[in-house]
């Protein structure tokens, strides 16, 4: 009999070229559909949430994959583990129903922006924020984060070339926390996310707290629906997939 | 004429082998002395407060180097990070008395140990902790760890083939602190440290926390004053340097 298998995933973005199983590629869906023929003799997909692009981290990206091999969830868990490599871990492997999907079934995402503000890069753990030199104004990136919440067309913050038929999501959540050392994190949170769409939005608030745009411009450049009105896409390494939320029922 | 300037270097240790020079391995002291080279011409040393073993990492090393050149310290700090690798960052550069040396005239020292106590590794962050999969007693390395806390005779906790004239040290502080999903900080602060020392000294503190070894053992294997007494070397990767404090005179 199949099974239908949910995996939370962790990776390390930096020496993927994201997500998607690519011919010649790293890439995570990769290593995850090749440790599982490594388990199971089948060669079947295994379906994220969505796509991380090059270098874009995931705290728990979510998976799923059918099998008829009979492994029990826990023993998937421990033999993927011991089989794939060390910049990719499992925390999580469980049992769901059959039409269970962890693409269409997602409800709601969470990402998080990672840049370090201040004048001095970081060698210990560079490779997870984007450095920005100059000062960056918070008060007015928190003004023109807040215009983004509710239910738009954020058409204008889709990279080119990845047309969906509705560019229209509902983001719950857009703030900036603050850390020690100069690092700032980007929070958004919605139902789901074009193509760049993160890394788009970043790159517009940080023109905004370079002063260089306007905060009140924020309206403007959302209601344009041309990715021209935007800000240049933000670097793939201060991109985290932090959780991604599923109806009650799985 | 002559001046010392004093640097505070911050470096991830996992691409080089240590600190020290060598022929053919790529370490922290070469690049820094093939930057200032770049930059003077000059073929000056540079000294650090110790040196740190290949994979360990630092916050804030401080070494200080002898220039000829007339460079201002703050057009040392600005070219000597254009041309290291992204690596290492020099946070500091200031003109210091000639006398200054940044080993002989270290004081304190803090070293940070980052171990990951949890059943499952992380992929982030995976190069800068220790991932230890079996339940620690906190309680018990807290308790053998109060025991190092002190003027001691740390020969036990001193690495094989480097011995030095005195191995008393004075720790001033030896304490664990939590941190979120599974991460514990060993805070290590000293007037010097052996070669090794927190390495062998961590290593046994796990044994503790594992149970392998009694708290009250702790004490026994400090004043036994011999390297077999104590655990193995804990992972090269779990350690930073995290400060070097002098006299107020620099």
């Amino acid at each position: 009999m199949r099974q239908n298998y949910k995996l939370i995933v962790e990776y390390d973005g930096t020496h993927f070229h994201g997500w998607q199983k690519q011919r010649s590629e790293r890439t995570v869906q990769g290593v995850l559909e090749a440790a599982i023929h490594t388990m199971t003799g089948e060669s079947g997909r295994v379906t994220g949430s969505g796509r991380t692009d090059a270098g874009v981290h995931a705290r728990a990206q979510t998976a799923n994959f059918h099998s008829a091999s009979g492994i029990p969830p826990a023993a998937f868990l421990r033999g993927l583990n011991s089989l794939l490599p060390d910049d990719v871990v499992i925390h999580r492997c469980e049992a769901v129903a059959a039409d269970f999907h962890a693409r269409y079934d997602a409800r709601c995402k969470h990402y998080r922006y990672c840049i370090l503000n201040r004048d001095l890069p970081a060698a210990v753990g560079r490779q997870y924020a984007w450095h920005v030199r100059r000062p960056l104004s918070l008060a007015d990136m928190r003004a023109a984060a807040a215009v983004l919440v509710g239910t738009h067309d954020f058409k204008t913050f889709e990279g080119a070339g990845s047309p969906r038929a509705s560019t229209v999501r509902r983001v719950l959540r857009a703030e900036f926390e603050t850390r020690r050392h100069g690092y700032l994190y980007f929070e958004i949170e919605a139902n789901g996310f074009l193509r760049y769409m993160v890394r788009n939005i970043v790159g517009t608030l940080v023109d905004v707290g370079l002063q260089k745009t306007d905060p009140a411009g924020m309206t403007t450049i959302l209601n344009a629906r041309d990715r021209r009105c935007a800000g240049a896409t933000a670097p793939g390494h201060g991109l985290f997939l932090m959780s991604v939320a599923y109806g009650s029922s799985v």
